[in-house]
C-alpha cells in the first residue's frame, strides 16, 4: 500500500516535470509576441511544476519495483487528468478562459486530442495562448506517457506495462525489445510528420505561427484552430489537401509505416485494417459528392471532391477541422459522415474512436454468425490478416464495443439534462468519447461548447480522457472490484 | 432440388389456406356492418386463397421428408412475405387503401406487429377493413408458423425446426416433447389474455369492435387502432392502466407463465431476464415521472405516473400506442424513451427489438470485460439464471447486435435519401426493424409514414419482417454462401 503511494507520488512529480517542459515553448513564443501577461501565467505554473516535480522525484526515488499492470491504469488515468488541470491554469490565471471548468475541458479537449472549444472567440486570445491550446494535442497525439518516456527514458515510468494501459488498442505490436525505443521510433517518425507539414503549409504561404498551431492540430488528430472560422480560413485548395493527406497518414497505424520501411510499401495493403480504412474513406467520399453535386450543393466537382474528402478524413481520423458547415448538408451525406464519425480511425494512430480494427472484427464476427446458421457443425475461426484471433481478442472487442454504447447512452442521459435537442445530444456525447471535435446541430462546425452547463462540461471532459484511454483503463477505477480485491 | 421446390410450393399451399380461414373473422364483420365492397373484397380473396391453397396441398403432398433447418430459414421468410403480399388485396382491391405498395406497407406493419401506418385518416376505413387490419397483429404476435401448427398440427408444416426459425430468440425452451403442443399451450395462453382484456375492456364502457382491435394490438404488442388519434381517443385511467397491464404482460417471457405455474410465482423473479425488464421500466418511469413533474409538464402526479408508465411499457414492449405526443417531452424524459426503444420486450413474448435477454448478457460481457482486465488470468463465464452460458451463445448474441446496428445504418442510408432530418431518419428504421410503431420527428406517436417515397416504403416494409425474424432468417437468404453450397 505504502509503495503504491509512493509510486504514485513519483509519477505526479514527472508529469509535473514534464508538464513544466511542455510549457516552455508557448513561454517562448509569448516573449517573442510581447505577450507578457501570458508570459507572466506561464513562467509562474512552469516554476510551480518544475520546483513541485523536482521535489517529488526527490522525495520518492524509483522503488526499483515496476508498477504492476492493475497499477498502470490508475497511474495513467490520474496522469491524464492532472496534466489537464494543470495545464489549465495558464490559460485561467492570465484571463484568456475566466472560467477554470472552461479552462480544464479545453484542456482535456487538447491532451484528448478532441477538439471540441468552449471558445466563442478563438482570435480574442494571445498567440501564445492559442499555441499553447493547440501545442497539448501535439503532446496528447501520441500520448502522454509515450511522450514522457520518449523524452525520459530513465526515469522509470514504467514502460510497456504502463503505456498498454495508456494505448490499450487490440493491436498493440511489439516493435522492439525495449519500449523506450519503440516511443523513440514512433517520436522520430512523429516529428518527421510534424516537419514536413509545417514546412508544406509554409511553402503554400501560411504564417510560421498558423503553420505550427494546425500542423499540431493535424499529426495529434485533434482539430485546435487560431481562428474562429477554424480551417475554413484558409480557402486555398492546396493547403486543404495537405491537411487531408496529413490528417490520413496519422489516422493510419504507425506500425505499418515501420513495416512498410523494412518490406515494402505492399504491407500496408495487406493490412486489413487499412484497407478497409481506405475503402471507407473512399466510398463515403464518393457518396458525399455525388450527393452534393445532385442536390446542387456545390456546382464545382473539384469544390465537391476537396470538400467530401476532407471532411470524411477529417471526421473519421476524429480530427475535427472543418472548412464548410456540413451540418447544412443534405441527409444522405450526413448519414455518410454519421457513419465515419463512429468507425474512428486506425488502431495505434494519434486517432481516437472505437478504431476500424474493431469494425473489421465486427464485421466478420457478423458473416460468422451468419456462415454458423448455415452451416451449424463448421467450426469457424476468424483471421484477421491470415492470423487466427483467440476467442479472448475477439470477445473483449465485442465487450469494448459494447461499453462503447454503454457509455455513450450514460452520457446521453447525463447531458440530457441540458435540454437540447436528442441530435445536440447524441452528437456532442459523441464527438468527445470519439475525440472527434464537432459534431451536429448545436454541436455542429459553426458552433461551439460553451451552451453546456459546468457540470455538463465536466461529465464531457472526463468522457474525452476516458474515450481517449479507450474506456476500460478509465471505467475500470469506478469498479468496486478494482479497489476492493488488493491482492497482488 | 426438386423437393424442395415440391416442399415450398406445399408450404404456400398451407399459407394460402391459413390465410384464407383468417380472413373469415372480417368478412363476418363486414357481413355485420354491412360494408358490402369490403365483403365482396374479402369474398374474393378467401376463394383465391382456399382454392389455391387446397389445389396445391393437394398436389403437393407432403414427401415425408421434414425440412432441414437451412430449409426453414427460408420457408419462414418467404410465408412472411406472402402472407403480406396477399392479405394486402382486400385493402386494395375495395379502394381502402388505393396503392398497393401502401398496403403491403401496412401488412407488413400488421403480421411484423410493428404498428407504423401509412394511413392519414385511418377513421374513413370500414370497420371490417379495421378489424382485418388489426387482427394481422394478433395473428403475427405468436408468429404464422406457431399459428398454424396450433391450428393444423397434422398439416406437417415441420414444427420445431420451422418455428425456431421464426422464433431464434437465444432462450427457445422447449416446454413439451411435441412442438404441436407448445403451440397449442402457447396458444392457450394467449386466448386466455386475448379473452381476458377484452372482457376488461368491455367492462370499462368500450364497444365490443374497439375492444376487440385494442385488444388484437395490445396482446400482438402491435400498436394499429381504429381512430384517428389512436388510444389517446380513450381519456379513461382505467382503459390507459388495463392497456399497460396486458402490454407488459405480453411483453415478458410466455414461458415463465408456464414455469410459475408449475412452480410458483417466485420463478418471475428468478428470471435474470425478467428482473432487469421490470427494472427499466421501474426507472424508466420514475425518471419520466420525475422530468414530467419537474418542467411542470403535467400538475397531476397519477396523470404523470399513468403517462410515464403506459409510454414506457407500450414502447419496451414495442406495442407502440402512445395517449400523448411524447416527441414533445423534454430532452430527458426523451433519452429515457429512447433507451427502451432499443432494448425491445423479453424473448419468447410478442414483443420485437433485440430483445432484454441481449442486453442482459451484453451488459455481463462488459462487467466480465472489467473483470478480466482486472485479473487477467481468471476464467470467468457468464452465467444467466445460474446456469453458464457456452461462448457459443455469447458469440451468438454478439453477432446478433453487430447485425442489428449494420442494418440499422445501412436502412437510415437507404431512408436518408429521403432527405428528411436524421432524427426522423434513425427514429423510422428503428422503429421498423425493432417492430414498435411511432418514432420521433417526422414519425412521432402524431405522425405517420405516408411521408415517404414507395422504395422508402418498400424497404421499412422488409425491414420490419427481417426485425421480426431476428435479421439473420431473413438476410441470410442474401448471402452467397446460403445458395451456392447447395449440400445437405
Amino acid at each position: 500500500m505504502y509503495s503504491r503511494i509512493r509510486n504514485i507520488l513519483r509519477v505526479t512529480g514527472i508529469i509535473l516535470f514534464t508538464t513544466a517542459l511542455c510549457i516552455v515553448p508557448s513561454l517562448i513564443v509569448a516573449l517573442l509576441y510581447h505577450e507578457y501577461v501570458s508570459a507572466k501565467a506561464f513562467s509562474c505554473t512552469l516554476g510551480f511544476c518544475l520546483v513541485g516535480g523536482l521535489l517529488l522525484m526527490k522525495f520518492f526515488p524509483t522503488t526499483g519495483i515496476r508498477p504492476k499492470k492493475r497499477e498502470g491504469y490508475l497511474i495513467v488515468s490520474l496522469t491524464w487528468i492532472l496534466i489537464s488541470l494543470i495545464s489549465a491554469v495558464p490559460l485561467w490565471v492570465s484571463g484568456a478562459i475566466p472560467s477554470y471548468v472552461d479552462a480544464f475541458f479545453e484542456m482535456c479537449s487538447g491532451y484528448s486530442t478532441t477538439g471540441s472549444t468552449i471558445l466563442v472567440n478563438i482570435e480574442a486570445l494571445p498567440n501564445s495562448m492559442l499555441f499553447w491550446r493547440s501545442f497539448t494535442h501535439w503532446i496528447g497525439g501520441m500520448g502522454i506517457i509515450v511522450f514522457t518516456t520518449a523524452l525520459m527514458p530513465g526515469m522509470g515510468i514504467g514502460g510497456q506495462v504502463i503505456a498498454s494501459a495508456e494505448t490499450p488498442g487490440p493491436t498493440m505490436d511489439k516493435l522492439t525489445a525495449h519500449y523506450s525505443d519503440t516511443a523513440k521510433n514512433l517520436y522520430t517518425l512523429y516529428l518527421a510528420f510534424t516537419g514536413v507539414q509545417t514546412l508544406l503549409y509554409v511553402l503554400g504561404g501560411m504564417k510560421l505561427l498558423d503553420a505550427l498551431i494546425l500542423t499540431f492540430g493535424t499529426v495529434g488528430t485533434g482539430g485546435f484552430a487560431n481562428y474562429n472560422d477554424g480551417m475554413g480560413h484558409f480557402t486555398s485548395p492546396y493547403l486543404i489537401w495537405v491537411t487531408t493527406v496529413f490528417m490520413f497518414l496519422c489516422g493510419t497505424n504507425f506500425n505499418l509505416y515501420f513495416a512498410a520501411a523494412k518490406r515494402g510499401p505492399k504491407e500496408l495493403f495487406r493490412d486489413e485494417e487499412f484497407r478497409l480504412y481506405g475503402l471507407i474513406t473512399l466510398v463515403c467520399t464518393g457518396g458525399i459528392l455525388t450527393d452534393l453535386l445532385a442536390k446542387g450543393i456545390t456546382a464545382s466537382p473539384f469544390k465537391g471532391l476537396t470538400d467530401a474528402a476532407f471532411h470524411v478524413v477529417s471526421i473519421m481520423t476524429t480530427t475535427g477541422y472543418a472548412t464548410t458547415d456540413y451540418d447544412q448538408w443534405p441527409t444522405f451525406a450526413k448519414m455518410l459522415l454519421l457513419i465515419v464519425f463512429l468507425t474512428g480511425a486506425s488502431s495505434s494512430s494519434t486517432g481516437g474512436g472505437p478504431k476500424v480494427i474493431r469494425i473489421v472484427v465486427a464485421l466478420k464476427l457478423i458473416r460468422n454468425g451468419i456462415g454458423r446458421m448455415i452451416h451449424p457443425n463448421r467450426v469457424s475461426v476468424i483471421k484477421v490478416n491470415g492470423r487466427p484471433l483467440s476467442r479472448d481478442v475477439t470477445t473483449n472487442i465485442s465487450n469494448f464495443l459494447f461499453f462503447y454504447i454503454l457509455v455513450l447512452f450514460g452520457g446521453m442521459l447525463l447531458i440530457s439534462l441540458n435540454g437540447f435537442d436528442i441530435v445536440t445530444t447524441f452528437s456532442s456525447v459523441l464527438t468527445c468519447m470519439g475525440n472527434i471535435g464537432p459534431g451536429f446541430a448545436k454541436v455542429g462546425p459553426v458552433c461551439n461548447f460553451s451552451i453546456f452547463t459546468p457540470f455538463s462540461k465536466i461529465v464531457l471532459s472526463l468522457l474525452m480522457i476516458a474515450g481517449r484511454l479507450e474506456l476500460f483503463t478509465f471505467f475500470m477505477l469506478f469498479s468496486p472490484h478494482y479497489w476492493n480485491t488488493n491482492r497482488y
